[in-house]
């Protein structure tokens, strides 16, 4: 018998804890399910006779989380991403493996020399993104040098959408994820390499020059670039790759629209309007427009339309205007940033209704050389949920996360130290079984000039 | 007798300590300036038989420091402004009173009750802006009122400028304060208030919509609005004043200049470049360019001109050829922010020679209604250093400290607690002093419909 030890119980560890569950007779498992609240708990484990479910806050009880990590075979850590160097901790000390969806922080890094010397795994980035990015990305990137080509450009792109059946707004977007995250995307600069330069993309022009990517069966997206294009690079052995970009995918139009909002100043997260409360989103986004010295101005949408210039008719200006930044209503988040006013609207306005499916597109682009000739691989994942609770971000989160943690208990995967998964003996068993779930990829090859 | 302590002899203390100096033998005082360095120290008080120069770190040599503050009648902090909350707490203990020129920090203003308790006098912000600013606009203020007019609009303009007979650079500016600060002006956001209702300006928006400013003798400047509009309208008794606005003077054409800096990225100071090591300057600025996708492109600032939608003769892309960003050049500052690196490259291009003048304006504008008819009353204040090192910004920094210091130590000013200088008692002494110094505005009214 193992123990399965699993922290936090939230929306995005169901389908990890159902996985596991479900072949807990087949491999003999007791999965324990620890959270804040014992009620969430239990719920997610139902009446599964494997199934544990224990009240831990996971920081303060230290005594009890030991306990339970010493107990356990694996963790699998769904704390939010700065808590995981906690359990970490514990695991070196009572000879415990762990694994978590989340990105490796310095911290947890600087644990990689000890749990390499105790035979430890640390697996990390065993998610969507990161997760199945690298481990499709790097099963390609294998399978082009076992075919001695040289990749010269490597793109790929990754969004959480609305599937279209589901798509009944203007922006054609919907939170499948957090929503804080979608308000505050690109803030600061995003990086990536193109034929051997550094480029640069500052937030103030990160929405105006978006670039249109094909989607094989879907149609044209956009897509803006993400902070780090570069950070893979070493780990995915291109340290000479000309060509590097990570970026986001957003339905058409959703980009200009949102560059709107950061021209105005909608998604600064950096100061407080502690005098909002009087205010209505017409008066809140007038505030943004220069004084009118006394001119005679036509309505909100032909002023922003003039100051942007645009057509009043511009469709960047119906997607504000259905957000109700135009309406005389009072603002209902009061006290706080300009970023997180617009965030409790659009909670309200871009949330997914319970018989709406999300849907994640992610999509890798290389192009390589090989005697001489030039080559395109293109592999596209498109994925749909099936409701607002049992969504495909979810479901792509925790699969890939429950099937590296059976492959850890099954001894199939023993690299020791801290890993993430771009070395075949972790990914091939992974992606095999995620096929086996549905979760292919379709791929196109072709020659180029 | 009396004694003085000046914490910290550099650059901006020059004329507070000369001031000091020259009239210790009237007042009978003994100026006694305290160094990091004391060979700093020694060459400010000059051969003066009223000074003593000492070696001091104050934050490190606590007993020193405590020692200097019970001997004295009255410290004068020119420390870093973070700083001042160390002699501040001793000046509590061993009853002295203290002057600065920085602004009240929430850590200072906490000591306030003990000081009013004790009947110390804690005098600050009584430098140029913050100082001068506070005296003048509160002189008109106080005089409106008692005229039983009604303001209805407040607008305070500065800038620390070149003076024209050394101005020969197409910015029109070079450095007399922090160039740190003049690089990240305007980052966050701007507030003010017009016509009773608030005003942002987002920094992506700053320096795009700067507005234009008579300076009545000197001609027309730019003006972008400072961050903290509001901050004194309670303190000035302007609680319901419609329009308050402060905002910070340019040479026309500086600010769509400097909108492009922006606008690509230069001034961005949240991430390190840490390649940049073999980075040309003209190849730094063009990796803030979109990829040329195998277009045959003309030069860096013809693609500049198409990518902002400018004339490639437009004087704003001869600003950035002028400080050499489009040379291929390699950069000298390396693993730096983009701020750091424009930072290095405009000190040495925009530094003051050892003969320039510089120039401060500080220009108020005030409308006021008075028995159905309304006013406007414009303050100008125009001063021109001797100097790179005689500069009227380190003048009209230290004169007035040093003159407020004056009537501390001769009984005129005892209000008791953390103060600024609104007052009478305070800002009158003061205003009249400097008058006789030179500093004198010159004032304008008029009636307008």
């Amino acid at each position: 018998m193992k123990r399965i030890l699993i922290l936090g119980a939230g929306r995005s560890a169901t389908s990890l804890i159902n996985y596991l569950l479900e072949q807990a007779d087949t491999y003999d498992w007791i999965v324990t399910v620890a959270d804040m609240s014992l009620e969430l708990a239990l719920q997610k484990i139902g009446n599964s006779s494997r199934g544990n479910a224990v009240q831990l806050n996971a920081i303060q009880d230290v005594t009890r989380r030991e306990a339970l990590i010493q107990g356990a075979d694996l963790v699998v850590s769904m704390l939010p991403p700065h808590l995981h160097v906690y359990p970490a901790k514990d695991c070196l000390r009572f000879n415990t493996n762990l694994t978590t969806a989340s990105y490796v922080s310095p911290e947890v890094q600087a644990l990689s020399t000890e749990a390499a010397e105790k035979g430890l795994t640390f697996l990390f980035e065993m998610g969507l993104d990161p997760g199945i990015d690298h481990m499709s990305a790097m099963q390609i990137i294998d399978h082009i040098r076992d075919l001695k080509g040289e990749i010269q450009s490597f793109k790929s792109y990754a969004g959480g959408l609305v599937a279209p059946e589901s798509d009944n707004n203007p922006w054609h977007y919907k939170f499948s994820w957090s929503p804080r995250n979608v308000v505050l995307a690109g803030q600061g600069v995003a990086k990536y390499l193109y034929q051997n330069r550094y480029k640069h993309v500052n937030y103030s022009r990160l929405f105006a020059q978006s670039a249109l990517v094909d989607v094989p069966g879907m149609g044209i997206y956009e897509a803006y670039p993400n902070r780090a294009s570069l950070t893979y690079r070493e780990a995915y052995g291109l340290d000479n790759i000309p060509t590097i970009l990570r970026a986001t995918l957003r339905h058409r139009g959703y980009c200009s629209a949102w560059n709107l909002l950061i021209q105005l100043g909608l998604t600064n997260d950096s100061y407080t309007m502690d005098y909002s409360e009087d205010m209505t989103y017409a008066l809140w986004v007038e505030s943004y427009l220069p004084p009118s010295n006394g001119k005679t101005w036509g309505s909100l949408k032909e002023r922003l339309a003039e100051y942007f210039g645009l057509n009043v008719e511009d469709e960047s200006l119906a997607k504000l205007e259905w957000l109700g930044l135009f309406e005389e209503k009072l603002i209902e988040k009061v006290d706080a940033t300009p970023a997180q006013i617009l965030q409790d609207l659009l909670e309200k306005k871009w949330k997914l209704e319970p018989e709406d499916k999300d849907m994640i597109i992610m999509q890798h682009e290389f192009e390589y050389t090989k005697e001489g000739k030039t080559y395109r691989h293109t592999s596209t994942l498109v994925q749909k949920g099936e409701n607002a609770s049992d969504t495909a971000m979810s479901r792509l989160v925790g699969v890939p996360l429950a099937i590296g943690a059976k492959h850890i208990l099954l001894g199939n995967i023993t690299n020791a130290g801290v890993h993430i998964p771009i070395k075949p003996e972790i990914y091939n068993p992974v992606m095999k079984e995620l096929a086996d779930y549905g979760v292919k990829f379709s791929s196109k090859d072709e020659e180029i000039n």
